[in-house]
């Protein structure tokens, strides 16, 4: 049974907005590091920094028939995310997706599949995160899901969560979790503002972070080889 | 036995030029979704679109002699495609042999192996589609074929056949398929050319292609969480 | 046990950038095709080609504490290189590591692990060769070691070895061996320089290089379709 | 927060011993080609099929605490199934532990890591599926869960829920489902063995299943070289 | 346009037989280091040695149906080889099949994809080489071809050819080259006999295949630490 | 400049014997878990559990001369370890080589690429640890090295070490830290005897390494469903 889930939760834009100012290893630890989908899946395009409500979609195999069918379900904000159901390497997304998915206001894609077109899509600045880059089509032939929870790329996402993505990788931010998560990734953003400035002037986190006693408890020994004699 | 075809079959340079045109993944679509090499060979840097009538190499593990012998065989409009007689990752190619290649008017090379100089290739704007980068050096010591046919990334490729390559990968058209090839992928583009200004104004395909109907054959059904009471 | 030495052999800065100028496929083949690193290493952004003294560091797996150890150890003109005990892809250097590094005159990272934070490092110019990236964290908990003789990407590198990386890779070069390596190394790039010439004016490596001889002895035979009336 | 949970649901063991009958590929196919957990854990020796209530662990990388945690918590019946939080490939399982499990009654392990001591492992006939075997040893510094929902090798595993393990794989059954999957997998089973003895006896598929109007239909075609003059 | 070609050509089993009782490391020598398929195909047991007449198969990517098509064109002494048009690594052969397949005389199946049954088949004795061993099952809606020149495992296969697999691997033989193949591994298979004797009676190569001047030559030089006072 | 060691440094049998009894997973965690060698490297066959004196030979790509080479430098006791110089996966060594080596008493073979007769290998006894299974033939054409340093799977290993190898893969051991690494693994074996029985018994690692006290202050926490009315 193939069903579309028509009205699922969201998380609203000024939320997924400013996890985005964030970045994915920000947000990553912030939330105890968990979440972070497989790293194999790799931006087609450097330099996009993107968060959006997730939309999910579920596949058959060298099949995108679903993805059509997701596009009706998508408004301005919402992230796409596609698994199929067993591994595929075929090019489901492309060009023509991609206009249909960006007149609709979506910010990007996530697929655990492959994606093509990178040239034109590259150009029309629509970001996408895929495990492959691949020309060969699929068909549209078998039912799948929109919108019911799935597990992409070794991580489980519901409609609603929020997907951040950039340069190091895509991170799931539970729906319910997301505010929390906000406040922790902006108190370790401030933080790590100060030990930035730090460092660029020279200091040590040895020293910031009172490293040195722990070190040496374990057991770290500086040793010199002048003072052995080995000096070859 | 080792040879090399002087007068292989060629397409004509005004065929391979239209076929660069229409892109790789149209191609692809255009033949019946045939002709892929193995999307694990990747552009050395992105935004070239080439097409060329194939030279083909066949060449021993590590060791890069054919590629100086087929030099000679090069006409302008050429494309060169090498694969080893077993697996290699050794750099097979580099600036000396573009500079080489470039001189005689090739376009380009697909390297079922891998390939060195990147950075000065780049410069040179000598496009390389590779299964590696690596510096790891060749020898020059067992023969190997020019212009015999040869499977090169899990495809048959004939001298004279017509190789198509763009940031998403390469396509090889058998040479005697060029024209009816062509034709398809230029009505095929003319397709697509309609629906990406229409899905652009933002219908969907559901309509445009009527797949409703057939959806809702195949047991897809819309549900509401609302309507169900399911507001968590 | 885990030490730190703190008085490593270096190897100075004018061999080092003279060394840099030839690039890692020149270096490696002159000093006999052996030192390169494993290619699955490749540089986080394009462009970069540098080279510096290897200060050494060896890491727990997902455990990057040895590298907050090493930036003391660090001067003008060094050059990281880390591996973990036991394979692990989580993402050891970011931009805060990045800061403290650059502040202290290091050019570059080579680590047998992951890297995260990757648009930051590409803005701020800091080079890193990584075998992934990925935003995982790591945590501060076991010890390792600072410039002893490690095991990186399958090669033995001790302090003070020349570490060179580009885009093709990394080549590491014994301390002892450097001076030797760089005449070698210019000799090739020579000799390299006169064939580039040539061979962009039209001229043959099968005549430059007299291979016409040895590839007949061996037995390879030019053949003409035409002459076999094989004119498909 | 990490949570050993102590009542979790379970499948009665006369449910999983039937299913445990019929195989991964049946179960699979019964239950609409879905639950099967990445093809890449393989069993370390050939010949077990086992099935199990779920017991559910949830690691850190490289820490195989947890999977002491859980010895606890196990009864006759049960299969436990663990999960690193990001890829590791540390042997985080041997003898010991495997005596501990079996003195409680457990039938096997699906682990998406390393096992290792996999020669006292098949002496004991206690059965693991892993990714890796690896002697790489763990550390026992991090907390996870126990008996919580987790993602493992791709699939969703909530305890409770069924595994079905043999040569083929593992296929996860979730609880609520499996009396029906069981069912449709004996129906499965018992029109196979039918078109076992049929084949066996010489009748053709295309017959049986009315495969050739199909066909026929699709345009297949059915040509003699000897009719065309072909006998190369 | 999918074909069934009906009267492809064959190779006498006679002629298969004795190139089996070669061996496939003896065979791909004696053809010049040609034809051997991608090392990554694997043998679902050990201990099989098989060859046998070529019948193609041609197939798309998770479907099965040209397999159950293929059946009826074999006779007693075939040996099938089938490749999907794209990677796929799902279950497309199990126990049914190989029943079907048994019954005609089929030796064995060579598959560039998954198979599944793995515990059935290896009691039957039907031998698979395949690249993955999965339970994901296959559909039956798109048409491929039986009987006509196939790449699989990156090797031209035509129908007719000669297939020769073991534990090492498997190798194709060109239905024309068969007998000069099969003349030339039996005097490599006599001329190893003697050797192999006279090394069991310690006699070396060094000696036997007078590599000694060649080596020296060559440069290689035999040295004591014990002469240069080196004892550590 | 291509070696030769005559006289290498060597451990003498009785200790390479003992550590063989203790097993791989035990004399790594003996020495501080380190010196295993990368687990991509699998016995042949299973069963093999085997410890000698290291005798290291680097050869090149696809190259096994120095393999010939190295025989005559063998004694009884003595472990064969061969690496490449640059990634080959071609097959280096099978029956006559095994039969020479037997013949001098070696004991077995690690090898970072390619072994072929694999059943024939298996047939007689003589066990291999190999990254690869292949039939591709190698060539006797460039120099390599004989007891020297080498890196092997990612380890340094010097003349004289000891190497173990089981089922569970293969690590090194410095021939000076050897007697050291043996009374630390007898250690390690005799309390894990005491640990292996009281499990047996049905007694917890919990109670007998004291682990609750430290999970609690860490934080882990117990909970009930039934407790919490989730009984789903």
């Amino acid at each position: 049974m193939s069903i579309v889930v028509t009205d699922p939760p969201r998380t609203e834009t000024a939320l997924t907005d400013a996890l985005a100012d964030l970045g994915v290893a920000t947000v990553h630890e912030a939330q105890g590091r968990t979440g972070l989908l497989d790293p194999a899946l790799r931006p087609i395009y450097r330099g996009a920094r993107v968060a959006g409500n997730a939309v999910t979609v579920s596949m058959a195999p060298a099949d995108n028939w679903m993805l059509h069918v997701a596009v009706e379900q998508c408004r301005p904000g919402d992230f796409v995310v596609a698994a199929p159901t067993s591994p595929s390497s075929a090019g489901y997304f492309g060009e023509l997706l991609a206009t249909a998915f960006a007149a609709r206001g979506v910010r990007g894609l996530v697929i655990d599949a492959g994606c093509r077109d990178v040239a034109a899509l590259t150009e029309m600045g629509f970001p996408v995160w895929s495990r492959h880059v691949s020309a060969f089509g699929t068909v549209k032939e078998t039912l799948g899901d929109v919108n019911v929870g799935i597990v992409c790329a070794g991580q489980r996402i519901d409609p609603g969560d929020v997907l951040v993505a950039d340069d190091d990788g895509i991170v799931v931010v539970p729906r319910l979790r997301a505010p929390a998560v906000l406040e922790a990734a902006r108190a370790r953003e401030a933080k790590e503002a100060v030990a930035r400035e730090r460092y660029a002037g020279g200091e040590l986190s040895l020293d910031l972070s009172s490293m040195r006693e722990r070190l040496a408890a374990k057991g770290l020994r500086y040793v010199s080889r002048a003072a052995q004699g080995d000096e070859a």
